[in-house]
């Protein structure tokens, strides 16, 4: 999913196995942290890897545990080699580890749910592979979001796994004013990073900014083009003031505004005018996934960025103007 | 998806983008109000716009924006000459404009999100064309349908978009009678061709298939087909009689029986036969869709139509019986 | 579906449309009801017929109905000789046979309805070949559940079909207590067998292994594994004992187990870990499914069954671990 995913082909099954050495192995891990931002990095991964420390040791254990097991899943079932030293197979496990902390509560059962969600993970993306490639997608977080759904709507049927609502997970009634403080705009505009691993403290954003920004200038610019615009339309369409705040309109549009602006548009204007209108209909869409899915008791996840950028992805063969990285090859 | 368009590949990415002029493009977006009955007649069009404006100033006008908004759309991210100029990339644009005044009520707000729902519904009938197309299969109005359910479910989480529920978006407590009088036969098979376009008056839909007639005899007959098939199947099954005088049990019938009867299959006795069962089966879908629908706060569109037809055609490789008309060439 | 039908591609549109004699069909029509679970033994068909009519005359009856309906739809639509003749096109509608009377009680008007749910079945098993053969997978029962979905969605809306729920498609309050007791265990195991056909009878299940084992030793002992492994894993969560002893929470793993066991994988260790870990994956999703599906009134059928074998099966083309036996020739 990084840049250098394009060329060695996470979309294809793998030529070969060949062989993993530890070492290896340990560095895919870390780079599935930063593959959630689609950065191969190690130090943006690193950097990420200390936010999710700073924001507590729970989410930054069950991140550890989601990215070890979700590396050895792969490894274990002779994924490709690439695939794996890129943490192409772990940064939904990653998420995944996060969400269960989040969704069940710090209780016993939960560390082998995180186990079993970062195996699932691995699976499902392996899954998502073959299923998106014939239309030139590719899974982005949709293994994560599949897995964590199923997860969090069968949870309080076993006796063994549910403990209750765990407060993490309690969304707090939010006030519905639409007018934005200066509060809320930039710790919105910080959360809004850190948000896309569940956490809503600003100053984890910022770390995780600064590791976007170490990955490259470029990668930096559109996470902050991302979270903009992800303010700037939840704020005109009215969106409550308190979530904008939170970054629970923002956090998806980052990821669309680093998919299309870095891994998979050349820089034209046009294409960074697509770019803007991806990140825009992300946060849009995100308003209506939160209504859908609290319906049947689940959670928006990163659904309206996978969503938005799978519609957008698959349009641009029909849009001229329109200019795919990978044609460039 | 005009019997035309087969010829020139709607379901192919551009060969090449060429030139429009204006002139093209505007008789693109009026075809485009025929297309949503796979009609490019200009004649038609212009009947059943003409329709639209006697339906109300209101479900006209936002018609004409849905149309022309989405062919703009179109001819800026150069989508190929021949999608354009016929109108194939508008005609979900029209019915989300639509849909918009219908679902939001006529505030400023409102002519913004048409404009959104155009343009989206241009993106989309991209991204279908490419996720379908490997399967044999077209957008329809599945374009417009995913639009108008990502727009509805979206809209009261919005302030400055949403002014509460707009009476034409309620839906009044029907007898549930399924004695079908009179009246609710000769009006509900008018409004069969109207309630395509959430019209519900018989004589606008009258109208319309004076428009259809126009573009053949054979276009005219099997949206006559539909109709009656839409209601004796409703009638059959015991569905509220209320319901089926205001067309919401026919206008899928009508399009499915349009979609096989006059741009999918060959004019044999069997493929007659199919089409007559894909209505059946589209009417008695329209239950269990508003059902479904319903639960999570949505309408049901022309998700029975899309559903049932792109099924019922996915199907037809495999039964040597039913033969396409796109295998002749 | 079964072993031989791997060779004769169930999953590709027929090369040639061929003379059916009548006694094949009948055979078809009677292998249907062994290729539920992935047979295609006329022993073992019959025997699970026997065991239907154990069951009840009405669940025999509509079993019977359906296999036919189906059966000869297929024939008329004239689908390839191979499918027809080896029940491929028939075992969705057995299943989609009894649940019409399992759900909508025994009405006559459930017998036209028994007879559509069939019909549409069989067009459906012909939709899902189109849909899942680009990705190597198979219909499974999909078509069955999509059917039954849609059913049971929209009965209620027609008041000749409707007759209230039926006292067969009420689930009592179940106690919600763990503690597995013997009784639990062992009524569970058998009922895992027959609950794919919705009856929750422990004998009806043992007669139906049976015919399993005279399918092939190797088919019975998968039977059994599934059967285990997902008691097992609903044990381990902690579900609700009373639903593990009616075989609730077995019989999708059931045919997972079967159908990783003994039609798409190889006779390997790793393949066999993969299978277990399937057939425990899918009964966790069972609760998923189940939460899902009940919070807009229809229910679980054998979806998780499908959705766990379709994912994990789409998986294998990336984990060079595990391999399909398809690949041996």
């Amino acid at each position: 999913m990084a840049s250098q995913s394009i060329e060695h082909g996470a979309g294809s099954p793998p030529p070969k196995s060949s062989a993993h050495t530890w070492k290896e192995t340990a560095l895919g891990a870390l780079r599935g942290v930063g593959q959630v931002d689609f950065q191969a990095s190690l130090w943006c991964s690193l950097v990420i890897l200390v936010a999710l420390w700073v924001a507590g040791w729970e989410i930054g254990l069950f991140a550890t545990i989601g990215a070890v097991v979700a590396t050895l899943t792969a490894r274990l079932l002779a994924v490709s080699h690439d695939s794996v030293t890129q943490g192409l197979m772990t940064y939904c496990g990653v998420l995944g580890g996060i969400a269960m902390v989040v969704y069940l509560g710090n209780h016993p059962s939960t560390y082998v749910m995180a186990v079993c969600a970062a195996v699932t993970c691995t699976l499902v993306t392996a899954t998502l592979g073959t299923l998106l490639t014939p239309f030139g997608l590719r899974a982005f977080t949709g293994p994560f979001c599949l897995v964590s759904l199923v997860m969090v709507l069968g949870a309080p049927s076993f006796e063994r796994v549910w403990h209750g609502t765990p407060e993490s997970a309690v969304t707090p009634a939010t006030p519905k004013s639409p007018y934005v403080s200066w509060t809320d705009l930039w710790q919105g505009f910080f959360s809004n990073f850190s948000q896309i691993f569940f956490v809503e403290t600003w100053y984890v954003g910022l770390i995780m900014l600064a590791g976007l920004f170490l990955a490259g200038w470029r990668v930096g610019l559109f996470a902050v083009l991302g979270s903009v615009v992800g303010i700037l339309t939840a704020w005109a369409l009215g969106a409550p003031a308190a979530l904008i705040g939170e970054g629970i309109y923002g956090y998806n549009a980052v990821l669309t505004s680093l998919a299309f602006g870095v891994v998979l548009l050349r820089a034209t204007a046009w294409n960074f005018a697509y770019t803007v209108l991806a990140a825009a209909a992300t946060t849009a869409l995100t308003a209506s996934l939160s209504v859908l899915f609290e319906k049947f008791g689940s959670h928006t996840f990163t659904w309206p960025f996978n969503i938005a950028t799978w519609a957008l992805l698959a349009a641009v063969p029909f849009l001229s103007r329109i200019t795919l990285l990978a044609d460039d090859s």
